[in-house]
């Protein structure tokens, strides 16, 4: 979005708002954290405190790619993490998927211009864990009723919304080839949502490569 | 635990093995990803080789301590993360609680040698992630009764087994004292629980915290 911005309306300051914010839990007064994401502390610092409430709590950062990519990106692993509650995986699968999954999007998004550490953060890991936790995820939701071994098609034609991860995952995907970066749990998520695949195999799939360093693959 | 083997048997090599490895789940034969820590590549992958099966997916990290750390560390926030589920929060702030939470235990962990990466694994956040989300720990338990107003006396006096943050939250704090680090969540885990503080009002102190740079502190 901050692209098509400076496309639009060039030479504009652009500023990104994100993090773990569902929105039905913000309007019915929960207390939520959030990143405002902008090069200039300056104007950064004064849309902190327009935004900031009593509880809604707005922190600075500089990496706008970064911060937008991780909302971006965390819906894929969202879809993933509910497959492996479809399939009826325990929490040790379900956070060694999400664990790898903000692994492989941060690779993805440092390869884009991203800070790593924005990934740590509210706006990388924060949104990732609201969205894989939330039973209100759109995205989650999907990977669930795959999990159960529903068809893609069945799923979102008893959807009123539309979850992003289903459309975005394939471009996900092809950023990941252009970038030269390993993804498998987001390729494994475009092979159940688009390429006929069971969510059981995929799992199975993703549970039988081999392990290598965790920093280093070799 | 390194440091006593060292004391104990010195010049021999120490591996650690750790991150969400929930013992049930494992017994009952869901796959499970973890991480050998030692400093010695070769050792390491011999341990891999021999404890990594079809269903137990094993990495290899070089960092003991920070793996260590995590793994003692994460009780502490999974305290913080039931109260926020006891008192009645939502997804979006158990989930700015864990991403914080993980901020300021990787902060310490740092502080004491460990490498911030090993954070964002298996055995830093993965393992954080088990705790906080399973509804088996005994520290997230903990943590959601003090939530809902129950006394600390009385919710050990039910338990059969030890919460480990109940002890270490302390030594914690300590650590944090000592290397100059601030760990707010932390040492709001410690005023509920050993200072007679309420679990609603350590909530509310943490939320009104002016929200500064998410990576660099005012």
């Amino acid at each position: 979005m901050s692209q098509v911005v400076h496309e639009v309306m060039p030479g504009h300051p652009v500023a990104v708002l994100t993090g773990p914010n569902l929105a039905k839990e913000i309007l019915s007064g929960q207390a939520a954290a959030a990143v405002v994401a902008m090069a200039d502390d300056f104007i950064a610092s004064e849309l902190q405190n327009i935004f900031t409430s009593n509880l809604f709590r707005v922190y600075i950062n500089r990496d706008v790619i970064g911060s937008e990519m991780g909302g971006v990106l965390k819906n894929v692993i969202a879809i993933a993490a509910g497959m492996a509650d479809g399939v009826g995986a325990g929490d040790n699968t379900r956070a060694a998927v999400m664990t790898r999954g903000l692994a492989e999007i941060t690779r993805l998004g440092v390869a884009m211009g991203g800070d790593p550490m924005t990934f740590a953060g509210l706006a990388g890991m924060g949104d990732l864990l609201a969205t894989c936790m939330s039973q209100q995820s759109r995205n989650r939701y999907v990977g669930e009723q795959l999990g159960k071994g529903r068809s893609i098609e069945e799923i979102i034609a008893e959807m009123h919304q539309v979850a992003e991860g289903v459309k975005s995952c394939r471009t996900v995907i092809e950023l990941a080839d252009e970038h030269g970066v390993d993804m498998p749990i987001a390729a494994s998520v475009v092979g159940v949502v688009h390429g006929g695949e069971s969510a059981f195999d995929a799992y199975r799939g993703l549970i039988s490569r081999k392990p290598t360093h965790e920093r280093h693959p070799g």
